[in-house]
């Protein structure tokens, strides 16, 4: 009589689909808020690899483990993907040292991604401080042999913090090679964040070819407004010492895992995040939590014994961070092979609490998923919006209008941690991370079911 | 010039009242984003004063320091209201060991507020270990002499962790009463947690006349799970040593601070959170968080010059955590006066990114609040539903049946660290913590303005 109950019950909620749609997701859900390995998985990949940038031995090692943690999983086949990643090394530690009136102070800086070193011998000069490009163009005759100090500050007042990010990061991106028009020996960017410590925040610089490239690294915020402070009374030199320097490019990989499709096994959906992280950090929000977000989607799959319709991809992509290479990689080899890619779903925006979705696609595509909002709402996405997705899918809907997702955490913390420190597995939830592993796992398996 | 555009825009907004009041949200949500004191206020709370149960020294000094805080941020008037609250002391260091065939282990334990002590020559008993009052009322004849150990988890598939907690706490709150029942001589809970660490969760205990008052503590996790193997396989013995005792009630207070209403005074808007926390913590989240927040909508509202229609109560309620007494006196003296209560809001749900408001109210009430969410959404509460307020708030919905709401911010990590040794103030963001103010300012403000 026990073991009938259940089934009893199974047999009443199935009579209308939108009963079964929210039985199985609780379903999902149950396994991965009881059963979810996401955090240990998290725990391996930050703890015993670590900060893994393209070209990095660490790579390597975390292309291994992505391997096998899709294979344990359940994954039915499992390849890595080869593309050719940049090789940027750091060389070494980055120092810098501000004279100012009052003596010497050590700052905490963190060189650019992609920024040239300064050498050994390092380099030395005085600070110029702008709040932005325009002042910067307004005082171009006093740049010549000078540092730059963009001191631009992260807008607290947008309550999305991507939004204010959009908004700051052109000065890490154009900084060095604006400076570097006006004959700037090297630069200092205010790091992209609202956080209350003085961590620096590293991020892909691009330097435009018209100009010298300058050594550049970030700043603290606290010693970001100590510079300001000193510098608003008296000039102050700042000598700094960068390595950074790149290799030739090296063979990297995307690592994919798949479930193929009982049905439909030519349509083919994509579930991703970015296996490769800057050096710096453990990368754990940025983006560990969407590698075992991604693993943590097909564990439950099958753990519950779920045979999709359509061939699931799950995708832990290469070079995000500084190259794109593998999400590019991924949509050139989908069309030199013909396939059919009707969804991409990425999480590429931290291990928090989850709060949205945001879609790329047309009117009529996000008029269908809206009216699944309701069954994934109680797990927290209670926010479809259009506009969204992730940089390694991208290449999947300029290749073929490919529909995107996004998955939206909460943001409020994210940048907190970006590209830091202290981006490590100490800063996420367990449970807030097994969320978004069940949002992910819902809405695949609506898009499976119902297809786009 | 530069002065007429920021007038003439004003003027061009104010031609609607909804481009009015999404204007004016905007103005106080800067004010808290750019100037914000919550976090600094909160610091000095916890890191000054520190845990601050009813009867402590610390509670006076919290008193103390909350009535400045309310007189800095502007308050009109600020007095404290005085109650008798009662006076638990824990007297030590709770201990306990567990004796196993493999040796001794010390556990982490923390007494359950309000409970009895073990005397200083302690308590030592072979443990009985229960899932449920079911199983503990199956096994009745094997209590007599024993510590019962209710291991009942908090269960993970609720996704609304208030609700895990509201299934989970009868065995805190009834455990010891329904276990001496049956003779047993102490008690040991499960913390209501789903942290991935070991530290005990105490909170307050309710004995039943009709039983003896036995000691009980909380144990971690960890401790729990290791403690529920080791009775899987053979007997285990408890050591517990705990020192809790009440003195006589002491006279404690309500901190309030008031801004008076310009056209209708004697319509009163409460807006708090309350100044009490465990003594085994900082009590950060719970709820310095909820205090600092109400310290600073009032802040807020004098910072950019808003003179209220109604009369607007800022109030750090006394001893919420083991006697209510508090707010059942804010309503007692309203009574008294035959006060005019319109509305109330509580913060007491911790400091993190807010989601949500709950609202206890009328159907035409409810439908009233709905049509101002989207003004609010855009700062994080983008879901208003029924049900909700606060401990301290209840007195007055109970008294005059003013409407309730209580914020309701992101409560997947709020059980990792309430009333726990981890609710420190690094365990609250400063952006979560200001955007919760800004959505209660919101809220009040449009009461304030359209009344209820």
């Amino acid at each position: 009589m026990k073991r009938l109950l259940p089934l009893l019950c199974t047999f009443v909620f199935l009579h209308t689909s939108a009963q079964t749609d929210s039985t199985w997701i609780r379903r999902v859900a149950n396994e991965i808020l009881t059963n979810g390995q996401a955090y240990n998985n998290l725990r391996v990949l930050t703890k015993t690899i670590g900060g893994r940038l393209a070209g990095s031995p660490q790579m390597y090692q975390a292309e291994d483990w992505g391997f096998k943690a899709l294979q344990t999983a359940g994954s039915d086949n499992t390849w890595k993907q080869a593309c050719m990643v940049p090789h940027w090394v750091r060389g070494g530690t980055d120092q810098a040292q501000a004279l100012t009136a009052e003596g010497k102070r050590k700052l905490d800086v963190v060189a650019l991604g992609n920024s040239i070193g300064t050498g050994k011998q390092g380099l030395k000069s005085e600070v110029l401080m702008v709040q932005s490009f325009e002042e910067l163009d307004a005082k171009k005759d006093q740049v010549a042999g000078k540092i730059v100090f963009f001191n631009y500050p992260f807008n607290n007042t947008m309550v999305r913090t991507f939004e204010a990010y959009g908004d700051a990061s052109k000065y890490r991106g154009q900084g060095p090679s604006r400076a570097a028009k006006y004959g700037a020996v090297g630069v200092i960017v205010r790091s992209m964040s609202h956080s209350t410590d003085n961590h620096p925040h590293t991020g892909a610089t691009r330097y435009d070819s018209l100009y010298n490239k300058i050594p550049a690294v970030a700043i603290g915020l606290q010693d970001a407004n100590w510079l300001a402070e000193r510098i608003a009374s008296s000039p102050v030199q700042v000598s700094m010492k960068t390595l950074g320097t790149f290799l030739p490019d090296v063979e990297g990989h995307n690592v994919i895992g798949e479930l193929k499709g009982t049905e439909f096994p030519n349509e083919i959906i994509t579930v991703g995040g970015h296996l490769d992280s800057w050096d710096n950090c453990e990368g754990a929000h940025d983006d560990g939590a969407g590698c075992v977000q991604t693993i943590e989607v097909l564990r439950a799959f099958k753990a519950i014994g779920y045979q999709p319709k359509r061939t699931i991809r799950f995708v832990l992509f290469a070079n995000e961070e500084n190259g794109l290479r593998g999400g590019a990689k991924y949509a050139e080899e989908a069309k030199a092979k013909g396939e059919k890619h009707i969804f991409a779903l990425e999480s590429d925006a931290g291990g928090f609490s989850p709060r949205a979705f945001g879609f790329t696609m047309s009117d009529e595509q996000f008029q269908k998923v809206s009216a699944w909002r309701s069954l994934i709402a109680p797990y927290g996405c209670s926010e479809f919006s259009m506009g969204g997705g992730g940089a390694d899918i991208g290449p999947l809907n300029r290749t073929f209008k490919t529909p995107l997702a996004g998955l939206q955490p909460d943001s409020q913390r994210y940048f907190d941690y970006h590209h830091a420190r202290n981006d490590t597995f100490e800063a996420v939830n367990k449970r807030e991370l097994e969320l978004g592993a069940v949002n992910m796992a819902a809405l695949i398996w609506l898009v499976d079911r119902y297809g786009l």
